[in-house]
């Protein structure tokens, strides 16, 4: 080992560390230090990448000598206990000025209470979501980092150099302080749940009602990717799509279960936005749809209920595929467009309620690479943060709401055939009721405070005065003005 | 004061603490001390309701002094900190076999970690959910205690003397254990959002469709309260309609600003959910729709965005009022089956995870009188449950299937046409779109995990073979088997 020789250290070597260590060394400029909690990881990692001129280090004391200051460090172990021990141990042998990373799927709220802490020893403390998976880690992912400014300029050109590139530019940015960029990397999951469910409604309604085979559909999506829908995720689909289990020479997707799992991240958006009062009931319907398809025998003693005369299951077909095949891509289109705004209004709920300096636009850039949401229609969130920065609603921008004019009708078609015929599709019809409650003149919440003051003397607010009003239900019924916080 | 004088007391004496008190006072045998806080609350209680025959006490003491043993006292203060610092008084104050009851509306995880501390002191801790509202508390609501039993025995004949009666039976059993009883009222709360929600989307479709005006409205409701919709809720939601404006002679349903508020619960119940992975997609739709209606600003900048060519806001009505408001009927009582379905769910899972005994029978009878969500209904609830004690999904029972099976046409049709004349019902199509999933002989989750395993390598297991799998799909697309835990 040799002192103040590395410039970053990785501490946690399992794939995806492993993976960003090697990502790191491979960037001009870069020595990195490597140290993981049992010696033979770092030992397999350093022999079988001598090209990567790693610094092992078998000590935090070693770890800590063989960095240059501020010392740099980013902790890639499993997101829990796991990383405040890490901390613990860093902190004992770093200095006031150094730099702690947490690079694991941290919630963002430890990630506020950690960075409390360790400021107060003078440390920097910086949590940072990751995406793109083991593949992303070593080739570039889409990297969100908050924690402090100061740490920042160590950092930002370190993860400059490893971040994808979009359209020229690195997908990083300083996206707030303490928790804000793991609340940005919370959100992303969230919508990614949200995209995934689209999509699977989209495949499920062409599969029952065109009778197209996997690998027909698979050509669907395909063809969709050279559109406005083009992404990550639609490209992949069509690959999974596609793919013939070698076993039963089957389509794969009819041979896996179909029981969805789930790492926590979707329920933590959900979770969240509760707390912050966002309705992201497009995230909220993909988190329950796969906890729904996990929930194997309340399936198997619901699969003989009845169905509708017109049941998928058995009878329904479409008249025109293409044109279906078509209304469906609209459909998904404009569904999309509701779980992103849903997704950038939390965003902004976030930011409000944590104090948090967050641009929303550059947000949406820095996951138009190296993430699974990766696509496209960033270009057109971006743009549309430009040009209003306050934007309070993503998709009363005018590119969206030509984009939802011109889907809405097929949008509407899909929902109510999905519902005539007995195919579920949630998050289509979650986001229609949802477009369609915010441009409402009038919604029925106000029966709804006349059911509350009713039964809980909540009290109401008037449209043609100020104040706090209560109807004397049980009383003469008259009405009286009351205090606001009854 | 006399000493040792009242079997029961009462802490906090707000409108529900006062209210609780002279329920319990005018119940044969019980002797009542009261305390509070600021010494005007207890004057003035004990002064106006001089039948009651408080005992008044102005120190915790004096309270604790006026008090037979095991002392029983009643916490009813706003929940959070001031009940922490009650608890703390009075456990000074309290004897080992004494017990504490927690009255507030607790988050039954805070329930949990007081009945923990408060019984290292060998004292016993109650968290005891409480429905009805004021009128409730004074005539009697519907009381859902936790703790220990060996406080239910003190308790029970104590609570039975207040609680609603319904069908001859009172409205209270000993939930469970610790959280147990707070559990289960934040899913009553839950449910009633749901239901709400429900109500209020059917009146918008009504109104919308029909022309009938508010009075008319009421006039169905209360037709509809003579048949198995017969509930709470829709009692009163006739009266709201019903009642007009002196101000402006207008209904008052219509001066009412359509903004829901909400206490919390709502949100409590999707969150727990979320973390116990129970979809209860019907309280999460309603739980948004009321932030939804709340952001005014984001309302007013989307009032312009497109509708439907057959848009509800300008030109669409039913061509039969009468089957059109039938098919609503119908359509409410399938939803409303499901967001209680989805609630017992949610209380099914919680007593598995904090190894609760609930029995779910009896939880729906004690919902039957004094709390806002009583209904009809609730005995064919309690019928399903006493059939079948492990019941999976309280949807298949029999008598819930007939009216699904009945129902289901309308419910079609009436998410279809919100969907195309553009009305929001996201309580109405999240049901159907649930019991379209619960149904299904195969999702497109099999998709998401295919999905998942090539971006993230999150494996899939398969239809006819145990283990798990990955395909190499960056690889030669072979499968391998996978560890589990990937």
């Amino acid at each position: 080992m040799s002192e103040n020789s590395a410039n970053i250290g990785v501490v946690g070597l399992a794939v995806m560390g492993s993976n960003l260590a090697r990502n790191l060394a491979s960037r001009e400029g870069n020595t990195v230090a490597v140290y993981n909690r049992s010696r033979a990881k770092t030992d397999e990692l350093v022999t079988e990448h001598p090209e990567a001129g790693f610094v092992p280090a078998f000590s935090y004391e070693e770890f800590a000598a063989s960095l240059q200051k501020p010392r740099t460090a980013v902790i890639m172990v499993k997101a829990g206990r796991a990383t405040d021990a890490v901390i613990e141990s860093l902190v004992e042998v770093f200095e006031p000025g150094d730099i702690i990373v947490d690079g694991g799927n941290a919630l963002f709220t430890d990630t506020i209470r950690r960075e409390k802490a360790v400021r107060e020893t003078g440390i920097n403390f910086v949590g940072m979501g990751v995406s793109g998976g083991e593949e992303g880690a070593l080739r570039g992912p889409s990297i969100m980092p908050g924690g402090s400014d100061e740490s920042w300029v160590t950092l930002g050109p370190i993860l400059t150099s490893i971040a994808a590139v979009a359209e020229g530019e690195p997908c990083v940015t300083h996206v707030g302080h303490n928790g804000a960029g793991h609340f940005v990397k919370m959100v992303h999951n969230g919508i990614e749940y949200a995209d995934m469910q689209l999509i699977a409604e989209a495949y499920d309604l062409i599969r029952r009602g065109t009778g197209k085979t996997p690998a027909q559909i698979a050509d669907v999506f395909a063809e969709w990717n050279r559109g406005e829908l083009e992404s990550y995720l639609i490209e992949i689909t069509a690959e999974v799509l596609r793919q013939v289990d070698a076993d039963t020479q089957k389509p794969l997707v009819d041979v896996i279960l179909d029981q969805a799992g789930a790492k926590g991240t979707g329920a933590w958006t959900v979770q969240t936005a509760l707390s912050l009062g966002v309705p992201v009931s497009g995230i909220a319907e993909a988190t329950f749809a796969r906890s729904l398809s996990s929930h194997a025998e309340q399936r198997e003693v619901s699969r003989g209920l009845p169905g509708p005369a017109d049941d998928a299951q058995s009878n329904w077909t479409v008249e025109d595929p293409e044109a279906f095949i078509e209304k469906i891509r609209l459909a998904l289109y404009a569904s999309k467009i509701v779980a992103y705004s849903q997704g950038f209004d939390e965003i902004r709920a976030g930011a409000a309620e944590y104090d948090w300096k967050i641009d929303l636009g550059a947000v949406s850039k820095i996951w138009r690479g190296g993430c699974i949401i990766r696509a496209q229609f960033l270009n057109r969130i971006a743009e549309a943060y430009d040009t209003e920065t306050e934007l309070p609603v993503l998709l009363t921008a005018p590119y969206f709401v030509e984009a939802l004019q011109r889907a809405q009708a097929a949008w509407r078609e899909v929902v109510a055939t999905s519902a005539r015929v007995g195919i579920p599709a949630p998050a289509f019809s979650s986001s229609l009721a949802y477009y369609d409650g915010l441009r409402a003149d009038r919604l029925p919440a106000a029966l709804i405070q006349g059911q509350r003051d009713f039964f809980g003397a909540h009290t109401y607010k008037r449209i043609d005065k100020d104040g706090t009003f209560h109807t004397l239900w049980s009383g003469d019924r008259s009405e009286i003005e009351a205090e606001d916080t009854h």
